[in-house]
């Protein structure tokens, strides 16, 4: 990696990775490649960010800021502008002639040219002297529908295309470019290849909830399909992906050890501040691997490096310091703070289902539902597996769950000796507040097992079903069963809800407000 | 980046930039992280394509290697294997003794154990004398549907779920994972914030081609709207995204620079080598530049550092050396070859479509179809400029095409003085063979032009359309003109179709190929 020294960029570099927030900063150092190659786009000019680090003992003349005017504020012969670009959750304070004032009102685009200079007083210890304004992008003050003051998260969600230039959405956006960075760079480094499984698919029962179809918009009545296999685009009805675990599988068979971060849908009706019609899985699959422990280990050390290379950016430590001042936005500073120690954990305990619902029994008192072996854990139930197991300080894997309540695709037991007590190889994990923030299991890879298994969930498909014929249960996933036919090596793996992630991560209390423009449903604006 | 030295790993790092190569060569170094925390899973096991590098002038015993059975030869005492893993096109050869060999049939999953040893002869410097043979995954040779002799894409293309276990399949599945990595770098490099824009969206009139809509799978008469807003899932009718470009501009609006590598999607019935239904688009898009140059040079400087970082791994330079060998699969070597020298060239020529138009006139008798100001290029003619003003070495940029001829959103003089010969800031990237590889322009900025634009395009949306009144001709696109209203910098962009890129670069002659699972008007499989 390019680290050429610089005052304004070196300042930035401690930390034990940070891909993304090294070039954010890095900016200005050089216009040629790594590789001494012709560079011809000019380095991207500092960001306020970048001047908000620099403190030159002296003054610094014809120094160039782009960005937009957040706030105005009158003096005698001056205006005091703060402005942001993005790049920081705090502005730049900038000083304007007021003979050059015209135009920089609140929500403009503007480019201040001036000097860098030691500030005599307030919270910034430098600010732009301006010289020259140029507005790049008019706005109108009293319309503009972004505020200073305290705006409702509802309100700013009537307006998804606005929404991204406030200072903490903001900080969203560089959240998740930072933490696909890093994850991409996780990946990298353990030699797994990144692919991109299909997004129109052929499976609509992995169980995992409404699924939408497709149709040209022209002809939606292909969707229905009530006019024959010869009507629709696909020749038969097609979904929207669930999730990519099923065709994850079939390219692990080739590569190795894959993983993806894609879109995913799902057609429920629900209004809760954890369900979106589209969001973002990170999935992945490892393969020669015989041990549930395998995967979880992956798991958590994914989570922890995610943590570790993004804890002490100024992205993380900026809505750290500001969350308390944010609102019904963001969770409290020290219950986000505590998020992320708990994800620097070195070491996170794993507890099987049956061990936990023994635990949950003998607190029974305390739940409105329950705890039962065979049943699901309830929300109630998993909140304080993952306050007392994991002493509310990192997340907690509860495994081995009953095989009657997991997906078909777990690999357990087999023969079954004992359907009473019959468990899967899986994971759930749990976090405090959120619950699962991730799931994953060994995958049923002996052709037989996989068979029996679909039959006992009544996967049929949309071939005829003969119950003397194992083999037909599979239904349209008979590819996904064929790849046991032939060379299906002990194989497993797990998903995350990528924007549930990153909302657990901000203290974001829903995850309509990690996305930029979010969809559920009766909603989707833009 | 971590580069601890080994005599497994350091020869490969001889390479600019290669985030993913040098970790799939990094393995078994460490088992701790470069923070120096604790790392609980385990590096991964040696690849075929490591053994393959590893010459040790003494035998190493009790060495592991996982892997698939490619094909069996039969001698007096032992049986040759070559065992394949999807990290290099070469297998690597396994010898084993005949009372060890049950069940190791071409297609299995088996794990080896044995003496990495010097090789007596043949192609190999070292090979494997195993002992002790797992059989991991099973496989019926006799069933087994890919086999070592040629089989024509078609036939591949009817098992997607089995296609990438061929050789040159998984390269490409590597190929797309090293330019996702090596992308991910260039753009962290130039402090980009990588983002995530809509795929369910509420715009079907940017004139991009055909589009899908969506319903929940149990309710598909939703998508056709008729039973009124209130019955459809999200009110009204929403669309699988065909770019993400409107909703990039909005985030730039933010924080600045961004790039999306996201999934869009055309309804087209078309059959062609160049079409699908699902794809990649890599976009990106710059603020507060107000000359195309800057785009151009942006997009230049990424293909050209994705041509410098991947041109020496072993992935490319493999499909370069076996081409050949290929069948129709892969265009010859020398050809492709020819497209990654050309976008390692440090400078590309760049030509007005003025100009262009004019010095196809000169050579008019050479086209079937007579070039004309004012009329697109047809491929005839992009294949001429490619190859004469490229010289046939690097690609070419032609800019400021006609405005009656592209789209809305691109920025062109104001107000317009001459309807005949007005254009707009654009480009169309040429290369040879494949023609246009990547699109970009400035976007209009100003609200008034936008809107006059629009206009003219009869760009009408839901709402009723007034003629009188410029602003509702904006329609569903409402909030793309509202970015306009409120501090909106002059900004440009581009957009490059991944998965064409990818075919041009890997010389594979049909996208259905580049994909691992294809979809396209009729086929959907898996």
């Amino acid at each position: 990696m390019h680290r050429a020294a610089s005052g304004l960029g070196a300042r930035q570099l401690r930390r034990p990775f940070a891909i993304a927030r090294v070039s954010r900063f890095a900016s200005g150092l050089t216009s040629r490649s790594p590789s001494g190659r012709r560079c011809l786009s000019q380095q991207p000019k500092r960001s306020v960010a970048q001047y908000l680090q620099w403190k030159p003992a002296e003054k610094v003349d014809d120094v160039v800021v782009d960005g937009y005017v957040r706030s105005v504020r009158s003096m005698k012969a001056h205006r005091f502008v703060s402005l942001g670009d993005g790049s920081s959750l705090a502005p730049l304070q900038a000083l304007i002639p007021i003979d050059q004032a015209e135009g920089v009102a609140v929500g403009a685009a503007v480019r201040f040219t001036g000097s860098w200079t030691a500030s005599p007083g307030g919270s910034q210890s430098h600010e732009l002297h301006v010289a020259k304004v140029e507005v790049l992008g008019p706005s109108d003050p009293k319309t503009f529908p972004i505020q200073k003051k305290y705006q409702t998260p509802e309100y700013l969600r009537t307006m998804p295309h606005l929404r991204p230039r406030t200072p903490v959405n903001a900080a969203l956006l560089r959240l998740r470019s930072d933490a696909i960075a890093s994850l991409t760079q996780f990946f990298a480094n353990r030699a797994f290849t990144q692919t991109h499984p299909p997004i129109i698919t052929s499976s609509d029962c992995e169980g995992a909830g409404e699924v939408f179809t497709l149709a040209p918009a022209s002809e939606p009545d292909m969707a229905a399909g009530s006019g024959g296999a010869k009507e629709q685009f696909f020749r038969s009805k097609k979904y929207l992906s669930v999730s990519t675990q099923l065709h994850l599988e079939a390219l692990a068979q080739s590569v190795g050890n894959v993983w993806t971060l894609s879109p995913v849908f799902r057609a429920e009706q629900s209004d809760t501040a954890r369900h979106l019609s589209e969001f973002y899985m990170l999935e992945a699959e490892l393969t020669f691997v015989d041990d549930l422990s395998d995967v979880m280990n992956l798991a958590e050390d994914m989570l922890r490096f995610l943590g570790t290379s993004l804890f002490e950016t100024a992205t993380v430590q900026g809505l750290l310091s500001r969350s308390g001042q944010l609102g019904s936005v963001l969770a409290a500073p020290e219950v986000v703070r505590r998020r992320w120690e708990g994800l620097m954990q070195p070491s996170w305990p794993r507890i099987t289902y049956s061990d936990a619902v023994d635990l949950l029994q003998q607190e029974s008192d305390l739940f409105s539902l329950k705890p039962a072996w065979g049943a699901g854990l309830q929300s109630e139930h998993e909140k304080f597996l993952a306050e007392h197991v994991g002493g509310g300080q990192s997340p907690v894997f509860v495994t081995n769950y009953p095989r009657d309540i997991k997906a078909f695709y777990m690999r357990g037991e087999y023969p079954i000796t004992s359907n009473a007590n019959a468990t899967v190889e899986c994971f759930d994990l749990l976090v405090p507040e959120l619950c699962e923030i991730a799931g994953g299991s060994m995958r049923e890879h002996r052709l037989t097992p996989l068979l029996d298994a679909m039959k006992r969930q009544g996967m049929a498909g949309d071939k005829p079903s003969n119950d003397d014929d194992l083999e037909s249960a599979a239904g349209n996933l008979d590819w996904y069963v064929d790849l046991r036919r032939w060379g299906c090596p002990p194989h497993g793996g797990f998903g995350v809800g990528f924007d549930r992630l990153l909302s657990y991560l901000s203290g974001v209390q829903t995850v309509r407000d990690i996305v930029a423009f979010p969809r559920w449903h009766g909603r989707c604006d833009c």
